[in-house]
């Protein structure tokens, strides 16, 4: 099996809060993140294919684009990104909106994003 | 001369917007980075004093945890820091004001801020 | 299948040397990293876990601290370390002796440390 | 499940090129890539293999400078490298190519090539 | 002193090679980068300018973009680029082209290139 | 000015100990580097040269190989390197060291040494 990653980066700000939760159990969880004003990260995203081939690049740029990059980059997640409105963006919740976002135009394998330089994500389709 | 630069990591959110400005004008100078719920980035911060002395390091730890740290991490830089309660927090501002808190107390040579892969600020005290 | 993954440093020396061989086989198997005194490197230890939740973050950086760090950082890992006292401190060891020591607390997927910037080590769990 | 992941660095340059497309159907689908004259990267290779013992190492490292680094390192991989004569170099068919030349005498895991901080391509043995 | 670095990336070929040398000459001196059909690179590009205002960022992009960018990426930059016609286009002399291009129009402070990630060169205008 | 920057990596172990403290000022100023047994790093060593032209590349490998790497690769500062007999083997001191022992024989700009990712040290000849 050969795979083909390409990798994107995004600058976004955030704010891990859930309404269904009280302050003092937001704060207990969420610590630092729950910042009422909110705070921020350098995003890099990885997707990986199972077509590694050179003309499904466009493709895949065009995509990633206009349907992530358009709607996060240089956003406010919480407040700019309508599929957060009622779901608190944490990475791993970004990294399942993403794999929504893309898996029913391209042969999907993995999504990884990285939050910080400790902190990654990875949902696998096939896994 | 010897120096001793130490990194230093810390995420936050930002809005590059001048109250002293038309709407027009914050958007064609500030572009992307002036939408109005802010955007973030993982800050990544260099500080390089004039005593490579490994005695220097708690203490320049310090330095850069109660003033710096404190005030700047899991941040949103406009409305949490009073610093920029006047003052747009672009990265070369943000060079200023943290080389501002730390200049009394350190040898301070140089400090550097990657803001994103592709753009960093230097402020050097002796050029 | 989504998993978080969460990098910690640390810097450690050792020497691979075996008891059960002679000099000369020692010599021959682990070349210069069979150095009498040994020598050291910044380990990059990555752990994988299958429940990539927020709030698995404190009580994960909680047992690698007192579970790994505590014994490993600043140590030499022949002399200081209790479990590599009969066996060999290579990097596989290293990653085998932390799995052991984390397992019975966190959904494990996979123990990854990076030795040097060209070698890797890499045990899956689930593989 | 415990692997070895070694890394390896080559310069080389390539054009993608098929003779039996057309001039226009070769810009079509190589884009830049297509250019005339070629271009070029810093590739990073990483061989995954099953045996993570360190006495694998000089062989590994024996087996891809002879069998690999000898031959694609400093070179034009259209015009120096016979697996290219009649196969278009598209980083999917080095790492492929790379992993007809090791399989026979390493338990071969796993190729990732990156060719640049934004591509790279996985081959899976056992996937 | 303040000033801002930004980071550019571009992918080329070239071959080391002086006319004015014999052929074994221009072989002992360049060695493997003499390889008759070349070889390649990503090149990072660091533009640094006295200027490290936010509003600098579109002029600098657009020139990069138009001056050095269009002609070097994707390019054999013996073959391709006019400047190396009669030029060897070796790092050091990548350099000055670059800042030769860029200097009329930018409060130009430094030039910086990384070939690989073992070699770099620095053009500083105010040393 | 232009110059040549080239990096070389080590991996060596020490302990941070003054026979001229007592155990309780060692441990003061030292810390967790005191440990008795020591702990190590992967070095990334820079070198700065004023003749950034390629014919100079062997010779400084050479003189690098030979006189650096062969002293100090996968050794025991404290131990195994004469020059650390009396002198505590900090970073900085370190990067003095290797500047001695290069500059005889070399334009020697810069010699910069990254010991972890969080601390490096500078020496500058010409400052």
């Amino acid at each position: 099996m050969i795979t083909l990653t390409r990798r994107y980066h995004f600058s976004a700000s955030h704010r891990l809060h859930s309404p269904a939760l009280s302050a003092a159990e937001n704060a207990r969880i969420f610590g630092k993140c729950n910042n009422p004003f909110g705070h921020g990260h350098n995003y890099t995203l990885e997707v990986t294919v199972a077509e590694p081939i050179v003309s499904i690049l466009p493709k895949l740029d065009r995509l990633v684009a206009e349907r992530v990059l358009s709607l996060f980059a240089h956003r406010n997640l919480n407040l700019d990104v309508p599929q957060f409105a009622h779901l608190v963006p944490t990475t791993e919740n970004i990294a399942l909106v993403i794999a929504d976002l893309l898996k029913d135009q391209l042969p999907l394998v993995r999504i990884h994003i990285q939050e910080t330089d400790r902190n990654s994500f990875t949902y696998e389709t096939h896994a």
